[in-house]
């Protein structure tokens, strides 16, 4: 993980938010590839499950929202961390992640017998065998801390707060003086845009049930993160779908494994992720919310253990029946058949964007050896080729040699015109270290001009993953790179 | 103005933010149409000025960031609208507002002498010659007010409060208790992340002088508007380059004007937007920020007035001689000739992105009667057919017949497949209605599946902007619709 995080500096993939004055816990800014990346996947997220869809469209809500809605949704009272401090050193922690990261260090420890109240065999049982404590009272946290006598992973004391809720959403002041203006909050989740939304959609457009309401956008919840890089930050980009149907008329549990088929097929086909490094995992009771018929996580193996991806929800019609009731306004639609009214249910696949980024990060990142590989010592990206940031990179081969630069930068502007996404210059340093930048962003081709191509006019195109190289005529060049980009 | 508006939300482009609660003021949610128009155009300019660019890349950063950003920038101190009330009604409004539209109904008013110690001859004259007062100090707006008896444009009472500022930052408190944890803010523009990531961005690429930093996104101000709808909301979607170049190396007015051809290219060729609505304003000094050697505006006009679209900046190095003041680090990079050390300085093009979306939807909206056009009574939205939200409908000529229904769907399906945008059903009422809903959000072409079309396998393509109806083979569907949708 550490090597990810040094790449991804080095490289421009993402840096600390706020570098220069410190940084800003839990922040990050996207850098030159960074963004290219988290576009290229936002962008074929849109294309699958909008673009090409004929039952799904699109939305953009705003990210400052009302606060009744977040009232409705339920957020405003409930949607709170648990949290506990070392009195010692200050630490403040998430109580789940206290006690998940404690049980998986210390998996002998429920051999010893424990008698306790507040937490029944089964539920101890459950928590060592599966090592998942979210969704526990803060009674029950606590009492874990106390009976296991938990240290803290900071300073090694046992010196505990109380376990405590806070509230994760952030309140943001409207209006122009304190204390006047309405009350909104940074939206803590984009689906709250959706339910809010039906009606509007349903009015505006010529959707029929079932149809699915697409939204990718930022949102924002201030909670305490154990720091696994762009994991989990305060903002971070979503990718929600609110699929709306009719109970009596669409089974659900065909509709669930059906959309447990299309997240699968997208991790792994589009996105090029590894089979043996993704599962499904059923969420637990516990942690099930209790509107919820079905919840599954589609989870991968980062280096800091299996964690969730994608989340897969059927949760009833509870959504819109919350905001039926806190807006008094009729939700429901009209069978256009039956004339019945119905308030329909929805399934929500709901995926952070930025796990997704991270997860093709480790995904496609290898170490080369002379023994393995391009058979050189390297560090390579083997990203999906319509996911790399660059597509091409021009070089000339000397960077003082005019007559060089010029042929160079006629090849540049011939595959800027014609190759679908980024081409990039460099004259910087040695081929070798050309190369070794391309690699290390996951530059599919580098093409390089040298002193027989303005005899010969053709150019030596690399390949990225086999390191080799091959003689190509310029005027084929457009054709053979566009083929092998495919 | 209004029927845009009535369009917006009748046809899914966009909704007031928080509808369903009674609305936020000064917020708005893309709808299905509207986010696919606002996707296009962000799709086009990052096309423009990152992809197809060498001397360009991108940028992400957070939207929530450090306070010394804001306070390195500026911003803090100075960022806040000179706000006035009315003690009678309680509007609150923009004093730069107040007067610029009271000169506007006014302009006879300069003729009567008038003496002033705080406004001098000059600038009243200028006032009433340009009907722009941005920029003046609370002093000044208090006198205009006092010394032309300006009413209330809500209650016409004369009972103004003194003009006073407001900061038009959103603080965000980070940390889990208040009073705990860092201030932030909610960014007020986007260019700061390309300053303070400016040392990332040459540390970790290959970008050599002169270069730009593009980035899309979200920024926000607490400020009172005039309600023209998504023209200035608290929270928008900018698209900001800041171009980095040595200033020993590179002439800035050449490259100024070098700017504003791309950008005139961009809004007329790639927006289509009309060039007699469209005009560049040089800004008047007390408008230009201090460290600006030239801003100028390319306004447009919107039927409440001629307004800013895209601004054009020659900042100087003001933004990374305050970062570098305020961080105590070096953001100079090295000239590789004369190892000289350098500190850039750059042109910044800002344009927000829900203006460019008002425009292009103002400038293509058209009202047909029997008299024009295609000589039928409708309202059409004449978008450029690379910007329209969906790009072919197609329809069954019934919705009760399945064999329509079916080869309907291969039709959907092929053209799905084959035809780079979104492809939208629809099998709703009649035919004159479905053209109806098609011409107002801009679809260029509805195709038809009739009985014949059993037979003779083919279909009626119908032309959104001449309103004529051609039968096509199914077989050469794709390409016909592909050829003109160049």
């Amino acid at each position: 993980m550490d090597k990810i995080v040094a790449l991804a500096k080095r490289r421009g993939f993402f840096y600390p938010g706020s570098d220069l004055y410190g940084g800003l816990a839990n922040t990050y800014d996207y850098g030159p590839m960074g963004v290219e990346l988290l576009r290229n996947i936002k962008n074929l997220w849109w294309l699958t499950f909008v673009t090409k869809r004929a039952d799904m469209v699109g939305l953009d809500a705003s990210i400052i929202s009302h606060h009744r809605i977040w009232e409705a949704s339920g957020h405003v009272a409930s949607f709170a961390d648990a949290m506990v401090d070392c009195k010692n050193c200050r630490l403040r922690i998430r109580a789940d992640h206290l006690i998940e990261d404690w049980i998986e260090k210390n998996k002998d420890a429920r051999k010893k017998a424990h008698i306790s109240e507040k937490l029944t065999k089964e539920e101890l049982d459950k928590a060592f065998e599966i090592g998942k404590v979210e969704g526990w009272s803060v009674e029950k946290y606590d009492e874990f801390i106390l009976l296991f006598n938990v240290q803290c992973p900071n300073c090694a004391e046992h010196d505990w707060t109380k376990v405590r809720k806070f509230n994760q959403l952030f309140p943001v002041q409207l209006g122009l003086v304190e204390g006047e203006g309405g009350a909104g909050y940074l939206r803590g989740e984009t689906a709250q845009g959706m339910f809010v939304n039906f009606q509007n959609v349903v009015n505006s457009t010529r959707v029929r049930l079932p149809f699915g309401i697409a939204q990718i956008g930022k949102s924002f919840r201030n909670e305490i993160t154990p720091g696994n890089s762009i994991f989990r930050t305060i903002e971070f980009e979503q990718g929600e779908i609110e699929y709306f149907f009719d109970p009596n008329k669409t089974n659900w549990e065909e509709k669930f494994e059906e959309w447990k088929k299309i997240m699968w097929h997208f991790v792994t086909k589009k996105l090029g992720i590894k089979e043996e490094n993704l599962r499904w995992r059923p969420h637990t009771d516990e942690e099930r919310s209790f509107y919820s018929k079905r919840t599954e996580d589609l989870e991968y193996k980062f280096p800091f253990g299996i964690k969730e991806l994608w989340g897969l929800a059927y949760r009833t019609n509870y959504d819109l029946t919350q905001h039926q009731e806190f807006s008094k306004k009729d939700l429901s639609i009209t069978d256009p058949q039956t004339n019945e009214k119905i308030l329909p249910h929805v399934i929500e696949p709901a995926v952070g964007i930025n796990r997704l980024v991270l997860a093709v990060l480790v995904d496609a990142y290898k170490e080369e050896d002379p023994s393995t590989g391009s058979g050189q010592a390297r560090v390579v990206l083997s990203l999906p080729a319509h996911l790399a940031p660059v597509k091409v990179a021009v070089f000339p081969l000397l960077a003082n040699k005019p007559e060089l630069t010029e042929k160079a930068k006629e090849v540049l502007a011939m595959l800027q015109n014609d190759i679908n996404g980024k081409v990039q210059w460099d004259d910087r340093g040695n081929i070798g270290k050309r190369y070794l930048a391309q690699d290390e962003v996951g530059t599919p081709f580098c093409v390089t001009i040298d002193f027989n191509s303005l005899e010969d006019k053709a150019v030596t195109v690399r390949d990225r993953d086999t390191a080799k190289q091959e003689r190509v005529k310029i005027e084929e060049l457009v054709g053979y790179i566009n083929e092998r980009l495919k």
